[in-house]
């Protein structure tokens, strides 16, 4: 049963992310501190430096020989269907075709497991639930955060391939009648060569983008160390875990820091508009659940990590979608808005799927 | 007697910081990651939120009912000749006057006792010196941080109190000859309540910008809650001590990072010349400690509290005073130089100080 103390405890692991948020906002909007510019430098440091080091933090820290496999099915079959589902619907109806798809997955797969998660769910299941969910940031944090890079990547890349296609198209079309006919045949050599070489290039891109980005180096090197650390029982040595926790201690903080800022250069809080606010919240508080409830089922799942995997789900919206929507300009606001309205009802939604879930006839 | 494990712990402690300070480096030179405008950005973030949490946090948890009397008499007199002497020498002998002033200061008494001191000292003298350190920390923050604020706000006011009587001057240099005389007495009038009022304003500066500041704050209300708090042994509730954590946690990393920053964005490593950081290593390593041991002796100080204040004394530069010089502009590239080229040979000259003082003939 979950007690006052365990709400309360909840609320001291989860209140100072707010404070750090309005010290960014008040910091904008009464003292001027920081211009647009300064911004997105802290918000650059935290992209690259603070949540690449956490994320080398939790997977060198998880075992990685002592998972819970039908944990990791129902995880990955949720965000399967979740990203089919949003393939679907957005190219039937949406204009923004590939931004819906990004946000619609970021929205109902993503959820704020690793500071909201832990506290809440420990309260809830003990050690059992920490545990779980330390996995589910692990698998976050390798796959799926890098998952999400490469669909920005592969946006950003299509953006420059329409870009590069249709500058090719007003050649052709600039072409001056004089030397017409080997002009026009030029051009559609060139077209031809220049479609080849673009998607040449658009894989290229993707490619080297993703192995430049420091969170895909960190969760790779994250993981090996585990299969090297848990495997020989070797430890980092202090000097270099102290190294990497000088400039990931922060992290968390300096995120929320980044996510108040942003809220404050926006001309209002719901920075996305009332709709786009409450399509975003059923994505979070209902889909995400709802598809994890289908895909644990599907795979078996009962009991206690039944119900860890759908209230884990049923978390307010994650930072670090935030923080790459963010760098890649692909609906922060919309993102903004499902964290800070999503953490004001965090607690009574999650304890809303307890109280349902945890009947003694489920 | 220093062991190898001791120095070991040392540079467990040490190396993060230039891990830190390389990283930002290499993130300018190397992959060009923030513009100097980005730049300014984290540094103010530092200045303003990091460093005086970190300064709530030292003094909030050190009792102030329990202190060394003769260590706190020491260090003032310390401070104060230090301040006398480079009163006395920059007025004779230097054109920016004011400037050196404040980075002799800065250089002869305001060594790195948080980061480097506590572990070195706590090798060699055990968890007494920590005790002894923790109050020079408090004092730090408290007393001389806010003393070389005063000291930037009044350079900066003198600043604009020059600019303000130049012009005044000015206007009256102007003054065209026709109905002359009541111009020139107009003028006259206005040069004796232009200087009372741009004293008056002056002052208004300083305290006004001095009571702005956040670290002038933090360490008050840090005093007030120690006092308070040790008085009748009440702790912060967890809720607000986290609020606190999570943006000071990384403030020592955003500090050495905003220093790499800055010396990457210098044109050179030891961006004031070979001679100022020759004089500035010689007046932190040497004149500092020299001083130390003069008001020490005076005091009657002996023993253990001694040494840990004549070793502390030669730690190398804080980095609260760069923050500071980097936020007024004022030598920044000497107190830069001086902590880089300073942490590197501060392991060695530490241990120098030990051999020689800790002779059992002392």
């Amino acid at each position: 049963m979950i007690s006052w103390p365990t709400i309360y405890h909840v609320l001291e692991e989860t209140v100072p992310l707010y404070v750090a948020m309005i010290v960014a906002y008040l910091s904008i909007q009464w003292w001027k501190l920081f211009t647009p510019e300064q911004c997105s430098g802290i918000n650059k440091f935290v992209a690259k430096f603070s949540i690449p080091l956490l994320s080398f933090q939790i997977l060198s820290t998880n075992n990685p020989y002592d998972m819970n496999i039908k944990l990791i099915f129902s995880d990955i079959l949720q965000k399967s269907i979740s990203l089919l589902g949003f393939a679907v619907i957005s190219k039937a109806c949406c204009v923004e075709k590939f931004d819906w798809l990004i946000t619609g997955f970021s929205l109902s797969t993503l959820p704020n497991t690793l500071i909201v998660g832990i506290p809440l769910l420990k309260g809830m299941y003990g050690d059992e639930a920490v545990k779980l969910l330390s996995q589910i940031v692990a698998l976050q944090s390798l796959i799926w955060y890098t998952l999400l890079l490469f669909l920005f990547e592969f946006r950003a890349a299509r953006g420059i391939d329409t870009t590069s296609s249709s500058e090719t198209a007003n050649e052709e079309e600039s072409g001056t009648p004089a030397p017409m006919r080997e002009r026009h045949e030029e051009g559609q050599a060139k077209g031809v060569s220049a479609r080849c070489y673009s998607a040449f290039r658009f894989l290229l891109v993707v490619g080297r983008k993703l192995v430049m980005n420091p969170n895909m180096y960190a969760s790779l090197i994250g993981l090996i160390w585990a299969l090297i650390s848990f495997r020989w029982r070797i430890q980092l040595p202090l000097i270099v875990s102290n190294s990497i926790r000088i400039l990931s201690d922060g992290g968390l903080g300096m995120a929320m820091f980044s996510l108040g800022l942003f809220t404050a250069l926006q001309t209002k809080i719901i920075a996305c508009g009332t709709k786009k606010m409450l399509v975003s919240l059923g994505i979070r508080f209902f889909l995400g659940p709802a598809l994890m409830v289908i895909s644990s089922y599907a795979i078996g799942m009962r009991g206690t990590l039944l119900k860890v995997a759908i209230i884990q789900a049923a978390l307010p919206q994650g930072i670090v979608p935030f923080v790459f929507a963010k760098e890649y300009n692909v609906h922060a606001d919309i993102l903004s808005t499902a964290i800070i309205v999503g953490m004001m009802v965090a607690v009574p939604v999650a304890l809303g799927y307890y109280f349902v879930i945890d009947h003694p006839r489920l």
